[in-house]
């Protein structure tokens, strides 16, 4: 167990238990990103390498492993499920880490967010126009690194990734408006997450299949496990929005509250109705919140339900990937890899 | 001609006689481009279609043509020279519009531009996360309208939008980087513009071929021609940058001599030595320039030869343009219709 906490993330002091096929998976996958990331041209690949955690803003060397390589993971995984060795599927988590690294990058411009597992930004470091263009060439590499393998199996995987892709940015772009609107109820929270994170989750636990010229019934059914371990991560991401601990998630307390997210607690909480849903609505209406009104609002969301609600979400998302995965033919071993995933992504406290 | 006179850019009151092609791509690409983007989410279409030219910023719409479709036209062209119908080259010309228009929407919002086309730009109507992500799902969208499609000759054109697309990002980095140089040299300007600009018309122009399953040598021929086309084009938007008719352009009167470009004019007037040269890089250096000062500079690029240098490239990359061509075993309509293209991309004044 040494070797493989050795190598999690920083980000996780206090984490749930690291599955070995993630230590497994950042050995195999750290180089390849590293050969992938080496493509791009020179100005680029310092605000990607500094935005993987791999170098400080100037360039010099972290040490650090560079995140969790949960969907590079996934990917290995699903290779292994079809009978092919990990390696098969390396090029699809590639693909998949890239793709999620383009869509963190734009994402923070969007949204304004200065900071990112205890970092500055990219673009809050090195302008907007050098974090759009590092995500643009992320996504391009992303595509390019299936693309560029010969035979049917990458083709089928390339347009799984694509597929991805538009979802991905369609969700981007739907939480996006959702910010604006008032409206908006918990199952369009969840029809949302389905966009902005499960698709990808999906895609990653599944791309390996086509890699690996496996049966597209197992990609299929691989692909529902995933999707549900993505709607189950979001629920736990909103509640670490609200509820995690600043020192671990390495954002403010009640960051969520603090930017009025729509997230699915807290529009949980706002459909509840009674007193305490009203005071809250009242408190989110504010021009800004000081720490004892975040506190307040934080624990009017727990008393109208809203975080029981995401939290029974996480669970049920949980126990339906886990179901999907009984009616696949996978080999014991990976079987049980890929249930010990979906389950640290829900265990997760950052 | 009447009626191809009729579709053509409202940008171009004075424009070069546009070739016939440029009228039958319009009547081809609109309608398939319509179908491409009514599949982007909601939010996206808005923001889309006016950047395209098709609305106002409140959706109502304008009944231009939409752009000058140059890369759809060299597109369709590049299948019928491999004796294909043009129809076999438009999933090809979708691709390439909509990957033009995403480093449209991305360059934009890099360079701080607040005009194009004589209309605000899209950050500047909708907000900078509206510019980024719709070009985000204009880039997802290209490479999916070739990945959705069965068999080998889509799948080697999807590989070779994949390298444009890579190409293409790592040339507006360059373009970025050099901002913020003082020792670009000329022949560093001509490199930077074979990433920016010619690559992805070498794509438009060859694409067709591996969609008709034509000979790869063609679409290495027809690449050639496209990229000195671009270079071509690159240099006459340099000159029109500094020299252009505002009326015409839409830009002001020396809107790169205002806004520091490094194009090739003005790096070539500023290698040039002598006292003009001297003076210019110490216009140059000011903070800002009033109207007296741009006229000035624009004066000194001239004296010190930098007009004639980027006048003479596009002519040269002309020259080399049509010289591919004649080694290319084209149709001869074909052959005929895209020298017309090359010259009308030259002869342009907007």
């Amino acid at each position: 167990m040494t070797a493989v906490t050795a190598t999690t993330d920083a980000t996780e002091p206090g984490g749930a238990r690291v599955p070995p096929a993630i230590g497994r998976a950042q050995a195999l996958v750290r180089p390849a990103l590293e050969e992938a990331v080496a493509r791009l041209s020179t100005g680029l690949r310092l605000p990607v390498e500094y935005h993987l955690g791999w170098c400080d803003p100037n360039g010099a060397p972290t040490g650090a492993p560079g995140g969790k390589f949960v969907r590079a993971t996934l990917a290995l995984l699903s290779a292994e499920a079809a009978g092919a060795p990990a390696e098969v599927g390396l090029p699809g988590a590639v693909a998949v880490e890239l793709l999620h690294n383009f869509s963190l990058l734009h994402d923070d411009v969007i949204d304004h967010d200065v900071e990112r597992r205890h970092r500055p930004t990219v673009w809050a470091v090195y302008g907007v126009g050098t974090a759009v263009i590092a995500g643009d060439a992320l996504l391009a590499l992303s595509h390019q690194t299936l693309l560029e393998l010969p035979g049917p199996g990458p083709r089928a995987a390339s347009r799984a990734l694509a597929f991805a892709t538009s979802a991905l940015i369609a969700g981007e772009a739907e939480d996006m408006a959702s910010e604006t609107r008032t409206d908006i109820t918990p199952d369009e929270c969840t029809a949302i997450a389905l966009g902005k994170t499960a698709v990808l989750l999906a895609c990653a636990s599944s791309i390996g299949v086509p890699l690996a010229e496996g049966d597209p019934r197992l990609a299929e059914t691989l692909g529902d496990f995933g999707l549900n371990v993505g709607l189950a991560f979001q629920a736990v991401d909103d509640v670490l929005g609200i509820w995690g601990d600043p020192q671990v998630t390495g954002k403010p307390a009640g960051s969520d509250l603090r930017d009025r997210k729509k997230t699915l607690p807290i529009v949980a909480a706002m459909h509840a109705g009674g007193s305490a849903s009203e005071e809250l609505q009242e408190l989110l209406e504010l021009e800004a919140l000081d720490e004892a009104q975040v506190a307040r609002a934080a624990s009017l969301v727990e008393a109208c339900g809203g975080r029981d609600r995401a939290e029974s979400e996480a669970r049920r998302f949980l126990e339906a990937a886990l179901e999907a995965l009984t009616s696949a033919e996978v080999p014991g071993p990976v079987d049980a890899e890929l249930r010990a995933v979906a389950r640290f992504v829900v265990d997760r406290d950052a």
